[in-house]
């Protein structure tokens, strides 16, 4: 995977927030490199994050046109689109005259996968003369490194539930569906699709709880991006509560994708992952898919 | 698919039987038939089921030397596993000193996917001079007819997201994994693994109400044999619950397999399904996988 760093002479960078502890990781990353940051925050999901350290501008969902204005205003050329966005509801969801001309290309973005969506915002960006870039790009001391992070080692059957885990993600990936999925014993426990990760972690824990999983203890979480993801949005994440549901899921460690995976709040979550006894794994970058 | 149909020379059948409809139904099928039937419902998953109508002898899981003994004993050569054994737990767990000499084999058996289990515990039996037969070999009316049953009809939609599940088992089948899948506009919301069908139709029907899912109604459940997969056990099937889960999920049918597919109370699940405005799709019986 090539990394283009964004040097201080490409202007501020635009970040469009969603919620969770992203946001505040990369912003804080870039502007220890040197660039500034301009926030854009979106009404619904970033509430709760600590904007007002930086310059920045709540916007709603759907305002496309008022993002594009402020953005040209403050300098800024590159844009991010980073944190979680789970539900566009109708009251954080606003649209201008000018926004109403863009709609029906939105829309049609919205069709199909998560990937069609993204992709096709980021199209409408780049005709308006904007450049999307991905937080690997603009902040890459934010991806898993290759290797174990932590205490924990994993053993040979952890190896082995990794491979069966990745093989699995590889077949299933041209179906454009979320990228995790659970394995003990080259048995898959939890395939994510919508609910998201934490989710089927949780799922997995209450079926080892009410005795459908039989062994009381084991399994990886194995994440990887979509073969052909573009890179720039919708990288494979993992975090602090990613390792508690492990935990809690009586899992043994989780695998990620080296150089292909944003881990947020690293210190934090080897710390949780060393007192838990769970091993973080980075597959070498160019594993598959 | 070739189906063998028993006659009556060939002995009363004997039935392992865990829960749920389909034991009585297969039951009441084969009698029908002109076969008489021995009952082995299982300590702890056929509580309820009204098995004096017929010969029975209650088991306990793993008492595989009593079953033996008794099938020989009532002239069964032939056996049929059916119904839903979700946990085994050790209060409904028993061994007598030959099964401990078999343990080692059908320990062996437990360990992979469920295909490694039933096919080790097939030829365990067939060691032993049982043959065992599928559901649909002793009752083939059991088996989902290929075409639609009952009123509502799938629309091209409906039949672009199932072939789209149906590519999506195909790649999934290897990984032994659970063989079902909620499509809607050719994306997929949930992928069944260990939590079954019933518990996957749930979480549907959640993430639509909390909005993570978008779209208020639409989709097809898909289930499908896995590839070469042996039908003498595991064909999955659907039932009334089935059609209750799809309809507070919101979708707009279920798709099966022709031929192999199980359905369960058939009269029911087909009123319950034009109440709900549900289709139910039989594919043609050679689909993939």
């Amino acid at each position: 995977m090539s990394v283009v760093v964004a040097a201080p002479q490409d202007g501020p960078l635009a970040m469009i927030c969603g919620g969770g502890s992203l946001p505040m990781a990369v912003a804080d990353l870039v502007r220890a490199r040197g660039r500034e940051v301009v926030l854009f925050p979106l009404v619904g999901a970033a509430e709760g994050l600590p904007v007002e350290r930086y310059r920045h501008h709540w916007i709603y969902i759907g305002q496309i046109s008022k993002f594009m204005r402020l953005a040209r205003a403050a300098g800024c050329r590159d844009v991010v689109f980073i944190g979680a966005v789970i539900r566009p509801s109708p009251w954080h969801t606003r649209f201008q005259l000018r926004d109403l001309l863009l709609l029906p290309r939105a829309l049609k973005a919205f069709r199909g996968g998560d990937d069609h969506l993204l992709s096709g915002m980021a199209r409408l960006l780049e005709d308006e003369g904007f450049t999307l870039r991905g937080a690997h790009e603009v902040a890459p001391q934010i991806l898993a490194p290759e290797g174990v992070m932590g205490a924990a080692q994993p053993g040979e059957a952890d190896r082995t539930d990794t491979a069966f885990g990745m093989a699995y993600l590889d077949a299933a990936s041209p179906y454009d569906i979320g990228q995790a999925v659970v394995v003990a014993n080259r048995h898959i426990l939890a395939v994510e699709a919508v609910e998201g990760t934490d989710q089927m972690l949780t799922r997995v824990a209450e079926l080892r709880s009410n005795g459908r999983i039989r062994a009381a203890k084991g399994g990886v979480l194995v994440k990887a991006p979509k073969r052909g993801q573009d890179r720039r949005f919708d990288l494979p994440s993992i975090g602090p509560q990613t390792v508690e549901g492990a935990a809690r899921a009586g899992l043994a460690g989780i695998a990620v994708v080296g150089g292909a995976t944003v881990v947020a709040e690293a210190d934090t979550l080897v710390a949780n992952a060393d007192r838990a006894g769970i091993f973080i794994l980075g597959l070498p970058p160019g594993s598959s898919p």
